[in-house]
């Protein structure tokens, strides 16, 4: 395989012949070609370079290949590669330290799993065993993972199709924008959504509720952010009825809304919290949960009934330690919150005022959804097809989107300079006129 | 973090404080330090050497630290270390060619997930969505990983607290030493366990039945390899019903039982294999779904309601390319086969000679069993305290076991010597005849 040169036809018929990939109908296939990649960039075999105003699934906030984090893979793979969970391995106590000294107060202990999916699954057992109760409330605006439990928690249609996991019922949370409430202000939409979860409890049974499972960001669903209050009165509302608040940050966490974790916006403390992709900017697969002080008291004299072979896997372990010291160091953090209000924020609303075809702009920090509509009063969404049409358009030019539905989402690394906003901006900008009028 | 001297007091101290140990009440743990390891030893800060009779969680079949192995981590992290799944990657198409060339004939595509669980849970989706129809048969002496449906598919004990998906229901497997069937001989075990399944199935109606998912040697249920009959039979019953097959190789595949494919002892064809584990001996953490041609042509014309963000991941892509190539390149499942016939095996069935406490002694390649009784009339299982008094007696003698119930598995790198198979039984032999007299 080393002697030929590689391209990208070689490359994509290897891949054609072999590989079977996610959410897609194998049949009708044509994937991007990706050579290599650094900070926001990333190119093909031809040399050809994108922009990546994806992070590609939402998980590199450090960009690709960010030095310090692969030479502590490279280290780490040579020391030592792979160990039982069983054991005590340095890295994975530093990366576990690492994440409580950024979690809020109160937290004690992480459980490390292999990704979102998993961090969820885990959640939810341990929310299950503490309070005794069996059912899950998620909403339907949400993606929460693919494994059995965590694609029936997720409320979008994709848990349509995998129905195979029982208790979890769903319920409608804030999106004024497209309101279940009929609401006309951002406080009636609050009011009314935190009055139908009430509503949801009661019906289903307080005493039956094990826990409410939130992004504290819906990601893929839309970006959709919900006022401060709402998440107060969700907090509430579990209080109230002796519930467990999960909150989700695998997309939102480690950076993405210009905090460390999306709660942060609200003041709002959970039970449990998960994460992954930007926990390390996937450099390695990994996940986990991040535990409360009552959760983990409980667990000390209980036994806890999951686990899996690579928890607490020490190279992905070593890159989470590596992660979060260079996002410290280099104030990543602050780069996203930075970026966000002073130039992508306000770019991206200069663009809905230039395209009718944009009906909303909503976000914070470096994770934004422009929302196309082929109408701005009916707010009909624009037709798929035409979306696939800018998607390609795009790509064609040199920057990579991440299209849903009828959305775009701007979601580039949480490193990218004022340089690469604007440039992504006119290509944007130039995409949407071309393909739109 | 590096100005101290690392200790394995101080790495213990870290993991107690901040890190949540899977299968465990967490307030009675003294978690094993492990600095480092090479080949099938591993130490740790102090020095103190230990014999890996283990391979971790059944997974290191290349033992730590192979140098090929290493080098191309090392190399893929510096190229690209992550990208996503619907893009086309270089790596991704040579590990899932390297993989399809070791399945049986008729296999066409991998689809790729972070590890064992996740793998039978796409396995099972794929199998619900192929056939249109919704339970799923499995052994309850099984063990089939953690997620959702995963732990539910599981049968031994560690699915009763996770009972949360549906549509499961499990039945009895060979176990001729502890029968379930009244049977004397093996012949007699397999047609009732035969007998007994077709009666499941009847009882269960087969126009439910999606598949039946079985490990193609359950592991830690026993290491309890069922007759090559038994696995014909049951692939004659799936065929008679229309249910698929899908072989769990998580644990037992890439040279266990010193074949690529545990079910190559059978020549039997399933419709499905999962796989994750020895494909690249844990060093990244990945796992997949090996898909045979009636599957793959299906979902070439029907969409595919799953993925991962870590799906192909680049990182443990380059990882199992280097380890096929490796176990190729040094007739590692080869050694496996010739150090289980001539040497390991023959060793343990010395040691049950000796020691009235070993039961039965069963397995293959550098897989094996020791069952433990107080009484080989009775068959009654060695007690919980005397077998944990075992287990550290070995570890304090500088072997690292797998104990399971009241057993030892013998389970070390498929990469062991002679030697250090001696070096192994002469530990056993003393201990065994130190703690039981």
């Amino acid at each position: 395989m080393s002697i030929m040169p590689i391209t990208n036809q070689y490359v994509k018929d290897l891949d054609r012949e072999y590989v079977f990939h996610s959410w897609s109908t194998q049949g009708t296939l044509n994937p991007l070609v990706i050579a290599g990649g650094e900070g926001c960039t990333v190119w093909d075999y031809d040399g050809k370079r994108y922009l990546d105003f994806s992070s590609q699934l939402v998980n590199t906030n450090l960009g690709h290949q960010h030095p310090a984090v692969i030479a502590a893979i490279q280290e780490q793979a040579a020391t030592l590669t792979t160990i039982a969970p069983a054991t005590a391995n340095h890295m994975r106590g530093e990366a576990a330290k690492r994440i409580i000294e950024q979690a809020p107060e109160g937290f004690r202990k992480v459980f490390f799993t292999n990704g979102g999916a998993d961090a969820n699954e885990n959640a939810i057992r341990m929310a299950r065993l503490f309070t005794g109760r069996d059912k899950v409330l998620s909403s339907y605006r949400s993606y929460h993972g693919n494994t059995g439990s965590a694609i029936v928690a997720t409320g979008d249609p994709r848990r349509v199709p995998n129905e195979y996991a029982r208790g979890h019922v769903h319920f409608f949370t804030p999106y004024l924008y497209r309101s279940e409430f009929h609401a006309q202000t951002e406080a009636e939409e609050t009011a009314r959504a935190l009055r139908h979860l009430r509503r949801v409890i009661e019906s289903e049974g307080a005493q039956s509720i094990a826990a409410i499972l939130l992004e504290s960001l819906p990601g893929t669903a839309g970006v959709l952010m919900p006022s401060a209050a709402y998440m107060q009165g969700v907090r509430e509302l579990a209080n109230e009825f002796g519930i467990l608040l999960i909150l989700d940050e695998v997309m939102a966490g480690f950076g993405r809304t210009g905090k460390w974790f999306a709660l942060e916006h609200y003041g709002v403390v959970p039970d449990l919290i998960t994460f992954a992709k930007g926990v390390n900017s996937g450099y390695v697969p990994v996940g986990g949960v991040v535990i409360s002080e009552p959760l983990s008291n409980y667990f000390d004299t209980h036994f806890f009934p999951g686990g899996l072979t690579y928890s607490g896997h020490p190279l992905a372990m070593a890159s989470i330690v590596a992660a979060i010291d260079a996002m410290r160091k280099d104030g990543v953090v602050e780069n996203a919150l930075d970026i966000g209000s002073r130039c992508l924020g306000p770019r991206l609303r200069d663009l809905q005022q230039r395209h009718a075809s944009i009906g909303e702009v909503r976000g914070a920090g470096v994770f934004w959804a422009l929302e196309f509509v082929s109408d701005r009063d009916t707010r009909a969404p624009l037709a798929a097809q035409t979306m696939q049409a800018l998607k390609a358009a795009l790509i064609e030019r040199g920057l990579l989107p991440f299209v849903v539905d009828n959305r775009i989402h701007v979601a580039p690394p949480c490193i990218i300079s004022l340089a690469e906003v604007e440039a992504g901006i006119a290509i944007l900008d130039e995409v949407i006129g071309a393909v739109l009028g």
